[in-house]
């Protein structure tokens, strides 16, 4: 029987010499690999081989959605963005919500596989079945948030944009992809803007009016209704605050990063200047909701007076105020909203883009890079006209900012002396925003995510706090500092993760209430394809696996799999902290053993055959 | 009052120019650094800064006695040689036996320091006060073995001779400076070797009648027969077995290293054919005393049959059965008797030469080099020819054996791809044979000693089976797999380590029940001045520090002080085996602690204040 709930085409885009095609879905690499990232990640697999770099032609940039995109399963408003990393040089994928997605999903297509370089820059534009490769030379230069009305202009007034910035033109490792004008919702993480630059494509806009048809139209049509009651009771806070609700738990958590990782000691009275209590009484102006959301944890803000007077679209997000603020040691709410928007409009990922100023920052303050370095710029731990200064610098890849914007494993190898001993990222990616020291299973998966040091490939982090999930042998969250069974909530989490991306399903959800009961149901009156659990894990665990072979391929182990010195040797201290470290060591062990990998971190030919991934 | 039990006088040898001087020691430092590799240590951080290159003619290359050196104190015949590594490019020591040292302090120098090159091949003579450079242009070429009784005939038959061998000559950062001919005591670690071969300067022939002038004569005569029947009977095995009696142990105890330190399982039939039971019952000819020596732990063995006849000479010590032999998984005691015999001739450090052949074999098994690389030689485990042939090439540069020469850091830095991940070495130097996963002080030693993956500068492993030391706070041996304290010893028996190399005394003498009192009141005895028990742990302290320095002059800091990944996250399994881990992070930081230094591993300011090593 045939799949249900996917538009069943791709759209290959070769910008080499403007060839377009059209190919039907392959619908067992569908059931195989089910959308988003999981079905990214087998194009990838298949389309480019380990000579392949991140910037050539060849490295195909592939935009994917799942089979829950632009229906009206709650929290699908999502696509992911697949490519190798030319951050990292390992696997890459961003995940990005709005409503791109949702659109090019209704215009006809699964998704887009882009490959080659245009001569001049252009954009693409699709509509419901149709496509034009136009000319962006008039746009080349322009931000994120300028672009937006333009393009909207020169197409339909309820396209949908997803653009680089300059710094994805200048190709700046750390270049995201951002969609939704300054609503800015963004494929941050890897460098993809970095790749649609080399690509010399500017922007894709979409705008799709067709129905996604699924299996039980009507039984999906009943799901917003039938899971608001629950969603809103049990993610009130998500709406209200945003995703820096927590931010002030976090710090008396000791889980925020401060003083990129390394400060010793509480910073309550800070954390609470720029927490989501805070963007809620002052700065916020309204709620963002993704396509199909019922959540609306995405901030509007506006700051009206004072040296930030101007921001005006998306607030910052936990992450970003993170990263960018208490890693920075900045705690100016209003500074830090200006900084988000500069790196929204110049189309940098924050995460990184802040690991990078933090390192930059210890770098500065041991003296290993200079005022000369920084034109001028006093990088000094908590100043905003440093911070600032300096993201402009990345993303025009002046002195200092183009060694912090390759990102700090290459900065620390350029820059030299002890800089690789604070250069805080898990193969090449910088850390977000949750201490693997607070979390033994967060930790685990820090060190194996195929992506590097990401928070949400496993979320495993969350399962020892919140989140639970019986169905797979969680019928509690687990004591964060306990070691036992932290190897395999990794391992599982990561395989239920792995599945939300590529069904396209925001995680958030899983903090409604919503269990992986009603998401294998939902999946079933999606597509119309039984799933048991059982069949929904194996299906993660193929694509975790999947991932890990592309890595493999590019010399990942083993070696690969590890932790910042920092995180796996020095203690958090502070009134209320658990002062834990990691037995990485340990548990790693048991994760590939639980995995069913080899001591090197290498699937096993039997493991593969029983996945279905051997040739 | 004058420090007895020192010549007083150092030669300063510069071949650039030929010009020898000679200057009063300064008894300052003498009191602060002691002698050996402690004095030596302040020589090299006085002489040389971080721009000074370890081939560079002006790289000091120091070669130190210590007050017991010469005198009738048990188990004093030792020296220092102190010089930057080649192999690690950090501090460098190897602390060496035989009578070589004990001639230097009877010819009236406590020790020589060398620096500049020499236009051609050139050796040293020195006898009784006098000293010659002499034409080493016919000597260029030889083994050690050779050189030695040519070197004996043209200047007196009673000389010692300090001898480079081939590998030295070539420059390969594994060349051992070796001693006392084919009786052979190697100055192993570090690469020595190769910094005399790039001074041109082949071989230190030294003679010397005089007597060492110490503070209570009749005490200091009185002690070889007032220590031996306690040694006798505490270390009677040293005797019979040599260091190899231990073996077979280690093997029962998961601590001998096998297959490259990756093997899972049990060696028992193959450590009975290679230990030092079965080594006194067929090779085995004879016992070599160190000068002052009453333990006599040195083998002397003979092949007269099959493949490998004609090896007569320095038998295996139980390092480099375990290094070239179980490491290797060769098994076959001849084999490995000639092997050692080679590393001699060629002047290499078995230990690290070991090392690095099984890091080869690896990456042969791994196919990341092959048998062009080789030369024809199929590199696999237990094969002895291989061995065998491996060695031949690492002396002479050929091939694989060029790059297996550098050590196994920069080996798999050119290899690349996965090799890395099986690179045993800390800061650059091979792992002794004494598993990290079986001893958490080990572990801890293992990771912070100065000149990088060292047994010898700790011993601490030791103090977590059998040996104690009431007088510091270890009354008994503490439980290896325990964590709780296990910094705190590292640190002290490091210093007590440091101490033992400074006055020059063989760490076996602990062995034999000798304790800390004695050693101090041996001090007293031979130079005259008092030393509390809290002044030979601040004299060893300072030491420690001392080289610490020097170390992080060069950039180290707390992200050298690591072990492999495979000492970390790699389980050994087998009958009867603990599958520990050692938590190196959470020790580490106590380790810092308990030193004074930073969370950077770096000594503070009130910590060099106390030890007076603030400028």
């Amino acid at each position: 029987m045939k799949l249900r709930g996917y538009a069943g085409r791709l759209l290959y885009v070769d910008l080499s010499n403007s060839r377009v095609r059209v190919e039907d879905l392959n619908e067992e690499w569908a059931r195989q690999f089910v959308g988003g990232s999981g079905l990214g990640a087998k194009f990838l697999y298949e389309m480019s081989d380990e000579r392949t770099s991140p910037l050539a032609p060849e490295n195909p940039l592939i935009f994917m959605t799942g089979p829950f995109t632009g229906t009206s399963v709650p929290l699908s408003g999502r696509h992911a963005v697949v490519c190798r990393s030319p951050l990292t040089g390992i696997f890459g994928e961003s995940d990005v919500g709005g409503s791109w997605g949702a659109n090019l999903k209704r215009a006809g297509f699964d998704g887009i596989i882009i490959t080659g370089r245009s001569e001049k820059p252009v954009y693409l534009w699709l509509h419901d079945g149709r496509w034009e490769i136009r000319d962006a030379s008039h746009l080349w230069g322009k931000d994120t948030y300028e672009i937006d009305p333009v393009l909207r202009g020169e197409t339909h007034e309820k396209a949908v944009v997803s653009t680089i910035g300059q710094a994805g033109e200048n190709l700046v490792p750390l270049a995201a992809i951002l969609t939704d004008g300054k609503d800015a919702r963004a494929a941050g993480r890897c460098g993809m803007g970095a790749v649609m630059g080399s690509k010399n494509l500017k922007a894709i806009v979409v705008y799709g009016t067709g129905n996604v048809s699924v299996h039980d139209p009507e039984s999906v049509a009943r799901l917003p209704k039938e899971f608001a009651p629950l969603i809103n009771k049990n993610a009130e806070n998500f709406r209200k605050y945003g995703t820096s609700g927590g931010l002030s738990a976090f710090e008396a958590m000791g889980t925020l990063p401060l003083q990129n990782w390394k400060f010793v000691g509480r910073w309550e009275e800070s954390a609470e200047k720029i927490n989501g209590f805070t963007m809620s009484e002052t700065v916020l102006t309204g709620r963002y909701y993704c396509d199909a959301c019922i959540l609306g944890c995405g901030r509007k803000v506006k700051v009206e007076k004072g040296p930030y007077a101007g921001v005006d679209g998306a607030g910052p997000e936990y992450e970003t105020l993170a990263l960018l603020g208490s890693s920075c040691l900045v705690d100016d709410l209003e500074a830090l909203c200006f900084a988000n928007e500069l790196c929204n409009r110049f189309g940098l990922d924050t995460i990184s883009t802040g690991g990078a100023i933090a390192f930059g920052m210890e770098a500065y303050e041991k003296g290993l890079i200079d005022r000369e370095d920084t034109g001028g710029i006093e990088l000094r731990w908590g100043s905003a006209e440093a911070l600032i200064g300096m993201i402009k610098m990345i993303a025009q890849k002046k002195g200092a900012g183009e060694i912090l914007g390759k990102g700090v494993k290459k900065a620390s190898e350029e820059i030299g002396k002890n800089s690789v001993e604070f250069a805080m990222h898990v193969k090449g990616l910088e850390l977000p925003a949750h201490d693997p020291r607070g979390y033994n299973a967060g930790a685990v998966a820090f060190a194996t995510s195929a992506r590097g040091a990401c928070h949400l490939s496993g979320l495993s982090h969350t399962f020892e706090r919140v989140l639970k999930a019986p169905e797979i042998g969680i019928p509690e969250p687990l004591d964060r500092f306990k070691v036992e069974g932290k190897a395999a909530l990794a391992a599982k989490t990561q395989n239920v993760m792995g599945m939300m991306d590529s069904l396209k399903l925001c995680k958030f959800i899983l903090f409604g209430g919503v269990t992986l009961t009603d998401i294998v149901k939902w999946y079933r009156d999606v597509t119309g394809a039984e799933m048991t659990i059982e069949e929904f894990m194996k299906t993660g665990d193929r694509i975790f696996n999947l991932k890990r072979l592309y890595n493999v391929r590019l010399g990942i182990s083993r070696k690969d799999d590890f932790l910042p010195f920092r995180s796996l040797t020095f203690k958090r201290i502070g009134k209320g902290l658990t002062p834990n470290l990691p037995p990485l060591g340990q548990m790693l062990g048991e994760y590939y053993e639980y995995r069913g990998w080899s001591e090197e971190g290498i699937p096993t030919p039997e493991k593969l055959r029983e996945l279905g991934l051997s040739r």
